[in-house]
């Protein structure tokens, strides 16, 4: 006879792409999420809290950094609408400052944290619903905001741990990349239509610098690229000098390094002060660079004054820009911003101008800016490399136009939350493991009031405490169980102990560890169970939770 | 000629039924949950963090209190499955519990708090994205685990500011309905399959018990009930005994309570012992009860002693379900929580056996729990009323098994976030006016890098500031920003006092004083601006901010 099948039942799993997260993970995050939100409101920026859910119409779908805009959001129909689930913090802010124009203060600093989600592919450590903590000044046009969200942003990796010197926060200007442009004659500020293909080509393979590196990148300014499947892109099919010109901004930052060291070099040998020393005589092939780089000394920039450092950023920007008008704004805001930063203690050893930041420049329009973890970690093939990038923003003038019709600027940052806790895990600054409550266990059916008394007074003692309320039959699943919760500490009574007024305090740490490591004579030296005074069972647990705090 | 229109603008809002928090909306909510979060930890409870998507098959469509079950949730499709924002978060629990059975402590408690989406039709107050902050402990079928949410969940109250004696915890039994029911001869333990229909109008009925009193909920335990629009619900038919037994259940509380003070009236007048004085004799008729109470003393049920208020209900329901099995189980149950909490000093002034609680009762298995805050407030019509429910919860004893076939007993609690922060609102307790940020102001647009040197000095010394960020031009406009911002205090540098190295301190808040009440003698006598030299600003800013703290 064929068995009769019951209704199927449905799998516990969670959707792909999306996971769960437990005890000490949610807590690390939440300490992580509170610290940086405190630095943030001391700089003066409210809290704002959007509904995860947007109508598709006002989000708009301009992911950045994304080739497909139109894809990459969960979305469903209600009625005519179309609703959906944002996938920044940004476009709802967009909305908030149209809707509410009228009654926010201008300009209005704001901040948000919480879960975005993305309709994307996932793949290993790579999920559809991930935290965002951002900070946008809406309505300030001045690049002292853009300084603002710079200083805000170092405080902030340095509160939730991450040490002066093991950070760097980059900062460059989409205004001196259109300079470059400009002067290598693929943007022509009387018809910014012209070469926009072209333009477009060098955007997208200056984007992809870090990954193709100088040579992929100078093969897509030029006839194109061959990868390693064999695939070609078209490339944007500008002329060697042109070409250079991009790459000597994309390599900006090792040029000017090394100039730096051969300088200070200079300088060490003959004992004398660096600005009367020299003029820059930039490099004037990126090729040469490796070669070069490699006769230098080296030396820290921190090491370098904040004043010398500027001027040599600044300086080889301005001889790459020299001619084009928005090319030398760009420069000059830079310049504002290195000195704004520099008047508040800022200085080259936490935020560079460093032009090699091409992350975003397709997307900002103004200042841009990444804070890169400088520390090695070791990667799943056991290979050293550098963490890199956990937080990005910068300039974006057309916050509200897409509502309003009028441009209103803004300027903001993003940090990667979840990056960010990976990169303190690495560096063994993870959150310490979670101690477990003290676990009060049942010897007696009879005398669950009594351990309940018991608990409730470590509970009121600020202690965390629970009662085993498993099957209490077996007293080794009790044991078991407190072991699984990393308890530090078991209370038992039995008949005996009650009728006496007592209860024996057991130290499961200790005894954990004379399970792993001690002789005999040792076990036996170590007390890992008192018994104390019912009375006096609060202050002798606080005694022990205080040996491993 | 007709006017070329461009693209459409979208419009700049937020979805029907979905609304924005600002500043302090935000931090009071967040302070809420931190302290509510932290009395969950205490008592032994981990944090869960679930992702807002669910499959539609983990997730189920039970919602709970819902009288079309399909409906409810957002959903959309991918690929071959739905996928739905979570609802509850007893739902992803339960997935959770069944998806790392093998992994999870047993018993396994944890807390959860975010925010869950209903697709229902918004209202007034009533959003389709609000906060859940629950509690559960899953595989304990022990009633102490029952006793430990409700200990937890007064702990809970207390913690966010609801004083003692402003709200009580009432606990009900669903064994002890269905043993009200057997014995009314409508549940028949050899086959409970009988008259399931008259069950499920009883069930539905006393749910109502709110909303439509003792005749409406006796109407639909018999013919039937028309109500207002003339629409006519069909009763379960029961006959008047059978009726009076279910309506004697419903209006438990207020039997109990007359009962009480007519013994606590005698005991008064003989100043004997209430427990040696008097057998319950029940009112046998609860039409009687109005008449009768209006001659009763009025006595506060925490004037009685724990336990003679629990021999007093605790025999009225023996007496209620004498004869049936479940019934005396449940009420046995209710026997062992009053007393594990009195073991723990929660009396009847926090936590009280009320047989009076039927909400939930249709959706639970056994305890079912209701926090009530009994403070009046003035409802938006100026009629004052109680302020109600803030919080449920009961046992449910089938939480996994729809995953894994096997039953696992769980009982949990969930807070309702939103209505504790509006009753905390109503009584005067809501958050603090958040204080704004000291504004440095603009002088002279050259002098930017001293006023951001002014504001990092601030920040540093942890003091909530900025600089106007504005166009500076006009003075006017930036005080009327730091009006805007709500700020404390106003810094002021021009050249002259650059030149001397000192600052002006403003008062904003005794300026805003002055301007509204005082006479232009206090006026003239008041310092509401001082200049101090610039090394004692961030001294000077303290005591300001001191004296409104």
């Amino acid at each position: 006879m064929a068995k009769i099948k019951g209704p199927r039942r449905p799998k516990a799993q969670t959707p792909k792409g999306f996971r769960d997260y437990f005890g000490a993970e949610v807590s690390a995050r939440k300490a992580m999420l509170d610290k940086i939100a405190e630095v943030y409101h001391r700089y003066g920026f409210d809290a704002l809290e959007t509904s995860a859910v947007e109508t598709v119409e006002a989000l708009g779908k301009f992911l950045p950094d994304v080739d497909r805009p139109n894809e990459g959001v969960f979305a469903w129909q209600e009625d005519e609408d179309w609703l959906a689930l944002r996938y920044d913090l940004t476009a709802p802010l967009a909305r908030v400052a149209a809707q509410y124009r009228q009654d926010l203060p201008t300009p209005y600093r704001r901040f948000a944290m919480g879960p975005v989600w993305r309709n994307e592919k996932p793949g290993p450590g790579r999920f559809r619903q991930f935290y965002q903590c951002d900070a946008d000044t809406v309505g300030a046009a001045s690049v002292a905001a853009d300084a603002e969200i710079c200083a805000m942003l170092a405080d902030a990796l340095e509160s939730v741990g991450i040490a002066r010197g093991d950070y760097v926060i980059r900062v460059n200007n989409r205004k001196v990349l259109n300079g470059v442009m400009e002067v290598a004659g693929i943007l022509d500020p009387e018809d910014p239509s012209k070469f926009e293909a072209e333009r477009g080509i060098v955007l997208r393979a200056i984007d992809k610098f870090d990954r193709l590196g100088v040579d992929g990148v100078r093969a897509l300014l030029g006839e194109g690229r061959k990868d390693e499947s064999g695939d070609f892109t078209k490339g944007a099919g500008l002329g060697g000098a042109q070409a250079e010109q991009i790459m000597k901004f994309v390599s900006a930052n090792d040029l000017v390094s090394f100039e730096l060291e051969r300088v200070a070099q200079t300088v060490s040998s003959r004992g004398g002060d660096a600005n009367d020393l020299f003029k820059a005589s930039w490099i004037r092939d990126p090729s040469d660079l490796a070669l070069q780089k490699s006769l230098g000394a080296t030396i820290s920039v921190d090491q370098i004054s904040t004043k010398i450092y500027n001027s040599f950023v600044l300086d080889f920007l301005s001889d790459l820009v020299s001619g084009s008008l928005v090319g030398s704004e760009g420069v000059e805001e830079l310049e504002q911003i290195a000195s704004l930063l520099a008047a508040q203690g800022y200085g080259p050893d936490r935020i560079i101008i460093d032009p090699s930041v091409v992350r975003g420049l397709g997307y900002y329009t103004g200042p841009v800016f990444e804070a890169e973890l400088t520390f090695e970690i070791t990667d799943e093939k056991g290979r050293p490399r550098q963490f890199g990038s956990v937080a990005g923003g910068g300039r974006y003038d057309d916050l509200v136009k897409r509502f309003t019709g009028q441009a209103v600027p803004a300027t903001g940052v993003s940090i990667g939350v979840d990056r960010l806790l990976a990169a303190l895990d690495a560096k063994g600054k993870g959150p310490a493991k979670a101690q477990g409550p003290v676990v009060v266990t049942v010897m007696d059916r009879a005398r669950m009031a009594d351990y309940m008394a018991l608990v409730n007074e470590l509970r009121q003692a600020g202690i965390r405490a629970e009662m085993y309320l498993g099957n209490p039959k077996n007293f080794g699943n009790q044991l078991k169980y407190a072991d699984k919760r990393e308890s530090p500490v078991a209370i038992i009574m039995g008949e005996d102990e009650a009728a006496r007024g007592v209860v024996q305090v057991k130290d499961l740490i200790l005894g954990a560890q004379i399970a792993a490591d001690a002789s005999v004579e040792e076990w036996k030296a170590q007390s890992q169970q008192v018994e104390v005074l019912r009375g006096d069972m609060v202050a002798t647990v606080r005694e022990i939770l205080a040996r491993y705090a």
